[in-house]
């Protein structure tokens, strides 16, 4: 008989498991994912078996395994549970009509800003935004503004824990000025990224009022700098944004 | 300790728990759990708590349990490593613009057909469509589509194992109709379904050519009945259809 916490233990393996594949290792054998994951091979070789019985892995030519379709049926589960989801979309692809750039949903998953709604400028010159895709919080709009959604303690705790790596000259590493930044945030409603992740983007990110047991979730506006001035983000464009908040927030009731 | 059976057993058992929650059930508390699951009540709680643990599910007002957009990250995940969801992006928004109607790339997914990609049409009357969302193959042109890129014992043996409900008066319900139609769209690469899923949606699909060791992959436009005839259809919506699945054949190399 297996004790509960072997049995928990197999679970929270199973996901570090099927979370190595990604981008960066769309495949990987035995030998990699066990590297990946510091499990030894007998234990991964199990996991992998499982989540490929269960529809979650396929397993290819010369023994390596893939990501395989099921696994956005998880998605579309939450996306469909989640009324910010539903009440998003129409105000996301207005406001992207309206600005001529890249615009989305994030909400606070962890210590970062997940996006679970996106509609994208379909110009040559603009930004990417995909569903699903985590940015830190400490040196991006949406991450401060969701983060500014907490209560200060919280806050300060997260901004500590780090990592805050230093993506581009612009970026804020120290944790006194974020938690600072967020404090305002946390007043005025909105903040603004200038080059802080990436070079050539920038962000206006305003807050989406929500009941306090749901996480605190942000819209935004993401533009290539060469196209869209920090005081048209700070004026202009924030005040389309936070019509378009005010019309989720009260689709949302 | 543990065997492997029992460990198994729990990664299974924590995937069901998290697969019974989604648009018709957006939230559980442990009572509703059970039963969804059909586990009992201390079991379904062990898996609620190492996936609120896990950061996939939060808890609510209530002891009530919700999927957290974490979820989302696996999509990510596996929209970015798998070429064709990118390969598909950029001509999926030109067929859209082209055809003005909704277009989405599909994948055989077990015995359905998976959304790996979706461009919708903006305009107020038509079909939207979403990522990740699973559709039957039996009754539906995509699915039908997919299913042909299957040697034609398996397309026999996923037919059967059925189900096969009449969501409408024109559902193919017969194997033998189904099976002899899905060898048709093996040899001519495409098919029509009219009203057969949803009164007032027709699609046509055709398949995009993949290397066979990968799920068989098909290019969608759905479009209302009262805008799209059956003859233009089959004629030009498929011919544009056709050119793009192309694009994104090639582009994949």
């Amino acid at each position: 008989m297996a004790t509960e916490r072997d049995q928990v233990r197999s679970v929270q393996r199973a996901f570090e498991v099927l979370a190595v594949f990604g981008p960066d290792r769309p495949t990987l054998n035995l030998r990699q994912a066990a590297e990946a994951t510091g499990f030894d091979r007998a234990v991964v070789r199990r996991y992998l078996l499982t989540l490929e019985q269960l529809g979650y892995l396929a397993r290819m030519p010369g023994d390596s395994f893939r990501l395989r379709p099921k696994i956005l049926t998880l998605a579309w589960n939450y996306l469909g549970s989640d009324p910010l989801a539903a009440a998003s979309e129409q105000p996301l692809r207005a406001l992207r009509d309206e600005t001529g750039e890249s615009c989305a949903v994030t909400v606070l998953s962890g210590a970062t800003a997940c996006f679970v709604g996106v509609a994208n400028a379909e110009t040559g010159l603009s930004i990417r935004l995909t569903l699903g895709n985590e940015l830190p919080c400490y040196c991006t709009a949406m991450g401060r503004t969701v983060l500014s959604g907490l209560p200060s303690e919280q806050v300060a705790e997260l901004v500590r824990q780090g990592p805050r790596p230093r993506h581009t000259n612009r970026t804020p590493t120290e944790v006194d000025w974020i938690i600072e930044q967020v404090a305002t945030v946390a007043e005025r409603g909105w903040d603004v990224a200038d080059e802080e992740l990436e070079i050539g983007v920038r962000s206006v990110a305003v807050r989406i009022p929500r009941p306090a047991h749901l996480a605190p979730a942000a819209l935004s506006v993401s533009a290539p700098t060469a196209r869209c001035s920090v005081a048209d983000l700070r004026g202009r464009v924030r005040g389309l944004a936070q019509e378009s908040a005010e019309r989720i927030a009260a689709d949302l009731g």
